[in-house]
């Protein structure tokens, strides 16, 4: 009997994991000789674990075609920590049986590093338990710091998004700088590694141009050395455009964002690094503040993908079909790369062993001397990423997503 | 001697005020014979007050083309309140001073309410001396408050991108919502007409879909009321997505978003609604939220500008050449409509009298009974304005905007 397949999606979604559902759907419907049905997580390994599964041969085949530029997670996905197998194994046992019961013999996690952990954890409980499965990661993070892989599907999309957002930005507060607002602020994504707040500084051409400060998890923060930067740029150009990562931290390593209401920075908690530095410059230079916190809408915004993005997204969808026919077991599909002058890319497979929780922070290569911008080798790795235009189709001027109704296999255990 | 025109942008800019620019300069290209040259204001009406007159047609024709998928205020817009001729007429006297020196037969005002009252005062102060000019203002705001003309250019296009954002980040969070973030918060422009926040309902298909809650500075705020609403819509939906215009105010008339450190809410002044909102919903429900401050991305958001706003800023443009051939003075360009099941518009004019310093809120009918949605009227009227999308070029991944230099005329006058 032909094995059947357990899809899922994990983690913070991105513009495109939806891409790489729509590979795995055309590479399976390709191949359905070789395999039983594909099943999909109903919010990620939540699925497993509640015996919910996407039955996706019932759902309709016109809105799984528009999955490949349909942003979120159509299947729902999940923030969800497994207890350690060895100390806890009440939750790989539940998912074990749940494999077993429906006669999944291929997992594909798609997910960042946690997710491959996970999908390593498990391979390795199956085979210590003596059940048969293939066990692939898909990559997929915004973040891209995903190790080993030359980037990360989902990487590409938000950069673009971003690039674009403080370049038209950019346009706006310098038009109006000469009586009014001198200084825009852009909070993006960005915990512990500072890509997407580098992919700002790709629309750089010239010293005066935007933006004018990148602020980097990977730079200790410095509050005089950064109104000093504003200030000079303020005073040189009429304008400056800063773009700060979510996760900026000072010297004590502490995050900017989360300091408490007496701090250094005499304010109140409230979760944003943007309301926070623009006071600041607002209190010690007496300069007018435009601020913007991108979060979800850079995560979702599909209607400006890149068209690379896209292709490794269902690419990565697609080679887990051949993967799995080949058995390639305890893997992660990446990208790799050969050279970046003339961008080409290729889909490959890494040991989940190397990938599983390392983190790929911006190389200091990557990073100006001063520590506010990027270099030459940053900017055209991140502009390889950013190419093309990936337009979803509109109905009334508004993008037609996908609408999935997400039906269910009919259970066969008791409640978890 | 044919008169020179002088045109200026003022206010806050939108994704399509240099569509106008760019209908006007091909309009006045085809008028040559009719017109002396065509000079546009440095800064809006500062480039009046500093004799800083830029020469259109010393700027690279090629980007010039290009400024009709621009964003920002390509010649520089402006924020200044002109002192009531009245009470101190030097800065009219200055201003008429560099029209008699330059030779100024037309003035276009390409601005929101504040704007047109200016062109008024101006048409009215050259008459009062015996100056032979003729004043037209050209509408242009996002906020859509401009009375007697059926809608503004800028409002269509912002009005777009915010019902796409609002649409994408609702997927986003409707897949983490069962283990993750539950509630999306966008904030949105709109100190005193919700007609920003209002356009995210036109996504709104059925009573579960997003947004569920749309905060209108047309009404009150109320902390429980909203918080009992934010708590159902979680409990039967599984996630609540709210769009809040900035200007929101509570039951005293005071600004949500300016309460004091020690105000019913508890926390600091930060300037933004949605970290406060967001933080109520967090200490009183224990619900995880995300937010997102749009700002100038919303207004700047050229990318994904709205076809039909595009053609009427480019046509109220082109416009104010023929109305200036027919000798209309003191007026200002609006857009007519005879229906909105079937949207058809064209380019009439009203009295400038009729127009200063009135403010077109959204009315009763268009908003829903319980205050958070808007009515089938209010959806259609938006989505006539939102229709098609109007894309620019890209270049290596980028859109490929307007880069001008401002050449400046001349001066032939003392520094003000």
């Amino acid at each position: 009997m032909k094995k059947n397949i357990f899809y899922a999606q994990s983690g913070g979604v991105t513009p495109v994991i939806n891409a790489t559902a729509a590979g795995l759907i055309d590479a399976y419907n390709s191949n359905k000789n070789l395999f039983g049905k594909l099943y999909i997580g109903k919010n990620g390994i939540a699925g497993a674990l509640n015996e919910e599964l996407i039955d996706v041969n019932k759902e309709d085949p016109k809105e799984l075609k528009k999955l490949i530029h349909t942003p979120g997670g159509a299947f729902g996905s999940c923030r969800i920590k497994l207890k350690d197998p060895v100390k806890n194994k009440k939750e790989f046992l539940r998912i074990l049986n749940v494999f077993k019961n429906h006669n999944i013999g291929y997992f594909f996690y798609n997910g960042g590093g946690d997710s491959q952990d996970t999908t390593l954890k498990i391979s390795n409980f199956c085979k210590d338990h003596g059940y048969n499965i293939i066990c692939i990661g898909l990559p997929k993070t915004i973040d891209n710091d995903l190790p080993v892989t030359h980037n990360c599907p989902g990487f590409g999309s938000v950069a673009k998004y971003i690039a674009i957002s403080t370049y038209e930005a950019s346009l706006d507060v310098a038009s109006m700088s000469n009586t009014s607002t001198k200084v825009f602020l852009l909070e993006v994504m960005g915990r512990h590694a500072g890509w997407l707040a580098a992919s700002a500084g790709i629309i750089k051409t010239s010293q005066d141009s935007a933006p004018h400060l990148i602020l980097l998890p990977e730079v200790s923060f410095n509050q005089e050395r950064f109104l000093a930067k504003v200030k000079t740029t303020v005073k040189k150009y009429g304008y400056c455009v800063i773009v700060a990562s979510e996760g900026i931290k000072n010297n004590k390593g502490e995050f900017v964002a989360a300091s408490k209401s007496k701090d250094s920075f005499g304010h109140a908690h409230l979760g944003g690094v943007a309301p926070k530095l623009a006071n600041m410059i607002t209190e010690k230079l007496k300069i007018k503040v435009h601020w913007s916190v991108a979060d979800y809408l850079q995560r979702a915004a599909r209607h400006i993908a890149s068209s690379v993005d896209v292709k490794q997204a269902y690419s990565i969808g697609k080679s887990a079909i051949s993967h799995a026919k080949q058995g390639k077991n305890g893997v992660m599909l990446s990208i790799k790369s050969n050279s970046t002058k003339k961008f080409k890319w290729g889909i490959s497979d890494v040991r989940l062993s190397n990938v599983a929780n390392k983190e790929k922070k911006l190389p200091k290569s990557y990073i100006s001397h001063d520590g506010f911008g990027i270099t030459k080798s940053c900017k055209t790795y991140i502009e390889n990423l950013v190419q093309g235009e990936d337009y979803p189709p509109y109905k009334n001027g508004i993008p037609d997503y996908a609408k999935l109704k997400h039906p269910l296999v009919k259970k066969r255990l008791k409640d978890f």
